[in-house]
């Protein structure tokens, strides 16, 4: 069995073999950089993992699993333009650095280029990899869909947000997971069995991004607490806020968030209070505990010796401590 | 053999069966708006067509057909946001009828669609359906990127235009008429062979494009005549004149393209008179008939009975002949 920072580093050593020095230069420069400035590589990672608890040789699974990274990254970077975000990892997003067309227009190769390493999957499994792929790709442009849909939808409930989560970002932790299982030969039990595993890892993943983004430390965060608070994004604790607030509660919480006038900090901290009286900060974290321990439950129904989801295990974990 | 039209409809028949009557709705909408808008469907129709050289069974060249087209289709909402075009086929483009995010988002679904449809190949032809289809995306891709960097450029030459033109239009329809080879189970050289037709065809065909903008019927040709003209779109006819002026002639034709005086109709006629005492229109319509003869002399080469290709050669003549 590999470790995980062992899996880490073969995908980068085989993800610096991608040749993008190539014409034209206004195109492949910008995916060259966006993959360069990294990122955690969690899904070519588990696509490997996965695949290491049936088979030692992983070989065949190595084109797919970077796939799906050039895929994520795809994700990014078309996302970062609706968004307008200006900063991803710390440096200036694709279209802010060059320009939106430019963003899309790699993007768009990005993504043709991850179906170019998904079609690399051996022969006997290629028809169930892709299948998966697609569905799961067309699955994360519907969640990014319901996502700019909700933005500016006034009631958004617990449920809507947790199939938008589900399928923005749970679905590719499923797929990057039973893509491995499928490349090592795993029983379709099994390989569906990890597929679980991916998606409430990846739902309880969003809920702690949720839960950092207020109650983070700001210094290995990474960016600026109560960004989500600021701009009223409609995260699981705000939804839960709303839902649970009354009265006196309520004016006060739609105060907060009309107030033309309320500084940043003001804002942030008395929405924060808000969450602590309301409770949400419990319900949220009791959410992802549920996620979390299903789908390490379903790694433990996996028809493989236990030792060989130490690493899984231990990946989870550290997913879910994480303060960054 | 069936006829174009015939194919046509069948195309029209199968395009219709494709459901975009799903969620989130603000994602297939204009999925469904920019199919429905019609389009001549000629590369779908290739696909088809190439396939019936060698088979009579059509039905499994239909999804990579409609494939096709759902790409093409993907191409066009991407590259109307890029180049900032309102109308297509005579109704608002989706990033006008919605906005930039809405096309953004629904061509990538589009372009995941495409691949589900390709991966519906028949699996002996997959794997090599699949590389020519990706391969052929990323060139369109790559020729969208040099035309947004020549418009950019003060020099462009003959043959990196035709390369150009290459990439953006004729490296589709070699791959519409050689996916259908590889699924009617035509020989490699066959199958190159209608490649090859692909490639001079949409050569000519661009040709054919650039010079209706200056000499088509306005009437028939569904939009204004003299539009490359009036935004100095370097087309053949264009990069030709510049590469023939000299001294005088020269001057006046710069003269023309950095006026900010020259009324559109001016403008429009002085270009053209320029472009007819250069020789440039004659110069245009040869190579177009090179490409053109190219075309027919590889479709000639292809070892199956003549009376079988009446249909492509009909099409062909078709597309040069049209005035629209």
């Amino acid at each position: 069995m590999k470790s995980f920072n062992e899996i880490r580093n073969q995908i980068s050593v085989e993800l610096e073999k991608l040749n993008w020095q190539k014409e034209p230069h206004g195109l492949y420069e910008p995916i060259a950089y966006v993959l360069s400035i990294g990122g955690k590589r969690i899904r070519p990672a588990l696509t490997l993992m996965a695949c290491n608890l049936f088979s030692d040789d992983l070989q065949s699974s190595v084109a797919p699993a970077l796939g799906i990274e050039v895929f994520h990254n795809f994700t990014l970077l078309h996302d970062d333009i609706m968004d307008k975000a200006d900063i991803r990892r710390g440096l200036p997003t694709v279209h802010k650095k060059w320009n939106d067309n430019t963003a899309i227009l790699s993007g768009d190769v990005m993504l043709i280029v991850a179906y170019q390493l998904m079609a690399q999957t051996p022969q006997p499994y290629l028809k169930e990899v892709l299948e998966l792929f697609s569905k799961t790709a067309a699955e994360i442009c519907e969640g990014q869909q319901y996502d700019v849909d909700y933005e500016v939808r006034s009631k958004v409930g617990a449920e809507e947000y947790i199939e938008m989560i589900r399928l923005k970002t749970a679905v590719l932790l499923g797929c990057a997971l039973k893509t491995g299982a499928i490349i090592g030969n795993a029983s379709p039990q099994d390989a569906q069995l990890l597929y679980e595993v991916g998606i409430n890892l990846g739902l309880a993943f969003q809920l702690k991004d949720d839960l950092l983004d207020v109650y983070g430390d700001e210094a290995t965060f990474g960016k600026k607490i109560g960004g989500d608070i600021l701009c009223n994004k409609k995260t699981y604790l705000l939804i839960q806020a709303l839902e649970r607030a009354e009265g006196e509660d309520k004016i006060r919480l739609n105060g907060f968030l009309e107030s033309k006038t309320l500084g940043d900090e003001q804002k942030i901290n008395s929405v924060t209070l808000m969450y602590s009286q309301l409770g949400v900060r419990k319900i949220c974290e009791d959410k992802l505990c549920y996620f979390y321990e299903k789908a390490i439950a379903n790694l433990e129904k996996i028809s493989v010796a236990d030792n060989k989801k130490q690493e899984l295990r231990k990946l989870a974990e550290k997913l879910m401590s994480r303060n960054e």
